[in-house]
């Protein structure tokens, strides 16, 4: 950690925070320079962040040298974790493809949707019990009713199955019904429930929040890693930019970025990374190249009379033909499709 | 709500939408024009939302007309709501502030630090037991212990208190200990959690999220009164932007926008929309310019050691600096210190 | 155009409106609801934009219908358009590499350079002569001395070559020299450089501003289109975002989304789209993938040395290995490499 | 500089960079941590930023200490500058406001607005004779005419003026109309035209880029300092972000830090910070009381009918209106209005 001390700091400013670095346990460094002092701090930086010495008055800035999270890091673990869904492998050289609607609406709308989606190769199915809305006014999902729907449909199909939960309260009974959690982007920074699903022993797929920088995402899924649970598969789903054409911004450059600095797989949601089902497909397929290790793709039996995101669902069809595609261009980048 | 139709749209495509829009019980609009067919709809924008036109495959773009939100709009409650923190007043004409301590740290330096304030003229103490925290490294607060203490430390001055509930299960605990429950920047669309807050009896203090648009924090406040609770304070504690020099972007903007729309007060926390000390004192004086109803404001009795927040808590003695400035700025506009 | 009245307008304005479309040549339609009054107009937006109605003090938005750029849209001119650069077909089945330093800087350098890349399977060589640089003191290029060089090492590889200019008065003088005109990003809305790159018989290599939307890099091209010059490419190079892991925020979304909407050939830099070298490759992929009709990269004999840009210029040998590895997603998605 | 090397880096990539710095005439540092070496850099971070050491394949990461502008830093320049438009002094502790419309219209609309915006106080007359707009298809203002009727309307009421210059080729015809020359959003970073107004003798008012970090703000006006020209004015105009409530944020963080940081005067525009007419009063409060050293005000005789920027002009009456507001809150924080 570099420490850099405002223009004016007096010279026992200096000495002070020195013997506050070495009273940490850390070794201090002293480099004066022409117009400004310089302090260095070698040693774990996660100890000098509880100092805060930014707080100190006579502190300009203060720069990290070490990545802040340590158990998601390549680092000190430098093979590929795989997570297994339900059996279906993600991290290895193989790239499953999770598939579904937005919501279990219906039985038969789940039925169709999954069904259709396993016949095109999907590998995992995908649908919401508790469905985030942004309007209290919304379709927030059937809650239990949809977890028992699901979990009687994904059995029927012998397809594993990932849902979300939005509450500590509601951990044990969506891990009793799922294959794995997901922690939706709006919850991307919900402590508690991170260490919740951290103490299942259920894999998680734990998506970017709307705002999140890639290194908060990786702090999020350390949470998780904290608690004891080392099966996180970390989602790119599309950031929050000044861009309106789409509803997000797909930040492709973070899977590349990730993959070198965490073991931990990475998954693509190119449907909520547009917004808009034309949009889907090329996205897809960017995703499959660039390194992805699965697609998580929103697919409906009709996507006209969806109760929600049915702007962004593929009809069955299309995601029939996407799925060869993308078998293409894995196999391009010497990947294969699961 | 107007719905544009794609160039390529079938004629029959416009009638079976005109048909579900009635079928809604909306009025139906027909607009052919020479390059686009548009279509209206008039009434209860909320109904329609429900139907999502915008999956439909025929169709480009819906734009709604009127505002998703309800209860917390103007338009049916044109009177200001006055929200009261323990018998302290915020939406009239007297402005609060709120100031203490990022965190319950020890019972000393919480009492050194409420002292301060009140001494200076805050009416509303603010500490936290429940810290949100980027790092599963940082402090993350002292919990049910930290609000016994902040109880007893309000109890003995005879300060109201605020202060932030981070769990749908932490729900009842704050509210037993606390004047007013703070929801986080984090957890603004935490649905369950502001479902939660909205069927206690206590004031809520709703801040913004970090990439939230206006609109969406005012849905989440409608949250809170669809619930059953009318007693919302919105918080505007800056946004995040490409800016780095700062620690967010103070959207003071905001704060005349929202005071236009919505009959709930509007307060602003200049600590965390700037990140930095030596700012917070000038923006304080921007938001009370602009018209904000309170201030909240982090002041540490010696931020140079605080467990977190340091950089831009104030010294006990600036902040008492500050307080005869922003009463001047309040009698400029016509408002007066609480 | 939608025109959406303010609730309390009274009823004479609505008349006043509907006077001044009609006036304008268009048909002016009345929608009045329960809670707000609605107006349409239709017929050439473009016209309607000149009455800027939302300057009322009666009207609330304004809401567009049709995009405000006409020249480059799909919907009058449904074939792509083919771009040549010396030669090179920009737009059709075949996808060719744009490569080279980021600035002249020495001939061999530029020669050593532009040498390697077209051996890789490069087509058209690009350096800079004129150089925008963020601070006054970095290197901004050696001017019309570079354009010489760059003719005469474009003439010796009979490559064609692109370069930027900067400045209106320099518009000739680099036409006389390159095979085409690079806008950069932070020109791609300076409108006296457009109109005159406009008027020129070159192509033009438009470059997506740092926070522009995408319409409105559309309306650039259209400014240019409507000069008279109709060769023009577009670029997508990343945007800025709150992520500070990257340089940039390559938004591939962009791709596939203009594509729809414009005739014009888009291509993608991931060079600056990422800032980051060994990132440089993974985006390369995914932009083949997902349709771009070129790409452009920056490769320098020597990066660690580099005037500018180091940091994300690849290694020749680098750049060698990456070219087959593109060809082969082309492949995979229908195109061919140039 | 600090430089930041791979986990990987062999141990003479060290040396290597060591023996480049001090090649450049820098002090070199170095130190070896557990889990990275670290180098340092002490000297004139200017000449090392020319080194790119962050090309080199071994370098994670270059971390400037020293602030990249040097010219407009108040650290040798501790005393505010004063400049002067037309014998209106900013910097001062009196504050100057700026007013008048968007466009130079016809002689009369000028005239009007002009003698308006007087007689409530405003100093400075503003106007474009030449306006950067989006479409290709907008109303661009009248070139040299406006100019003309510019200086003829500035003349008979005495009032300064300061109008925007688009292009190197009319810096002189604007420079011999105008008493001070507008840089505008779009135009921040165009560097030719930078230096071509560094060379006059006319004070600048350099408004910030659209998504424009301060710091390069800052950049932008050492440009025009560098080149002999020290009578610059910043001014914080808004800037981009994904909220679409308003046109831009107005980032008011901007004024203080940048009090703090350089000698020049800022001045804010609430008119664009906004886009919204019904918000530029409450702003230009916040502006007065954080520290703003002038005020740039749209004001139109009749905004629904003004040829562009209609929305977020004032009514003559209402900036009479609010004149007197902006000098109550300007006594307040210890300044006068002008």
């Amino acid at each position: 950690m570099i420490i850099v001390l405002k223009p004016e700091a007096p010279a026992d400013a200096a000495q002070r925070l020195l013997d506050r670095i070495a009273g940490a346990g850390l070794k201090p460094l002293h480099m004066p320079g022409a117009e400004r002092v310089v302090l260095g701090a070698l040693g774990d930086e996660r100890v000098l962040a509880e100092l805060a010495l930014d707080s100190d008055p006579h502190v300009e800035s203060v720069k990290p040298i070490l990545a802040p999270y340590k158990l998601v890091a390549r680092d000190l673990h430098p093979h590929d974790t795989i997570v297994s869904i339900g059996g279906v492998a993600f991290g290895g050289r193989a790239v499953p493809v999770i598939a579904g609607p937005c919501a279990v609406e219906t039985r038969e709308q789940l039925f169709n949707s999954a069904s259709a989606v396993q016949a095109a190769g999907a590998k995992v199915l995908r649908a919401g019990a508790y469905k985030p809305r942004t309007s209290p006014y919304g379709f927030s999902g059937h809650g239990p009713e949809g977890l028992r729907l699901l979990r009687e449909v994904a059995d029927e199909l012998s397809m594993p199955v990932v849902t979300e939960v939005m509450d500590t309260a509601d951990v044990d009974i969506v891990a009793a019904h799922a294959d794995a959690l997901q922690i939706g982007a709006r919850n991307m920074q919900n402590f508690p429930l991170l260490r919740a699903v951290g103490r299942t022993d259920k894999p998680v797929l734990l998506k970017r929040g709307l705002s999140a920088k890639i290194e908060e995402l990786l702090l999020a899924a350390e949470y998780i890693l904290a608690a004891g649970n080392d099966q996180v598969i970390l989602c790119e789903r599309g950031i929050r930019t000044f861009e309106t054409a789409t509803r997000n911004t797909l930040d492709l450059n973070a899977v590349p970025y990730m993959k070198q600095r965490t073991h931990l797989p990475v998954v693509v949601d190119p449907s909520h990374g547009t917004g808009i089902r034309d949009l889907v497909g090329p996205m897809a397929l960017a995703a499959a190249a660039c390194g992805a290790d699965g697609l998580l793709i929103e697919v409906h039996e009709n996507p006209s009379v969806a109760l929600s995101d049915g702007a962004q669902s593929l009809y069955p069809d299309q995601f029939a033909a996407l799925m060869p595609r993308v078998s293409a261009v894995l196999a391009a980048v010497g990947r294969i499709a699961a």
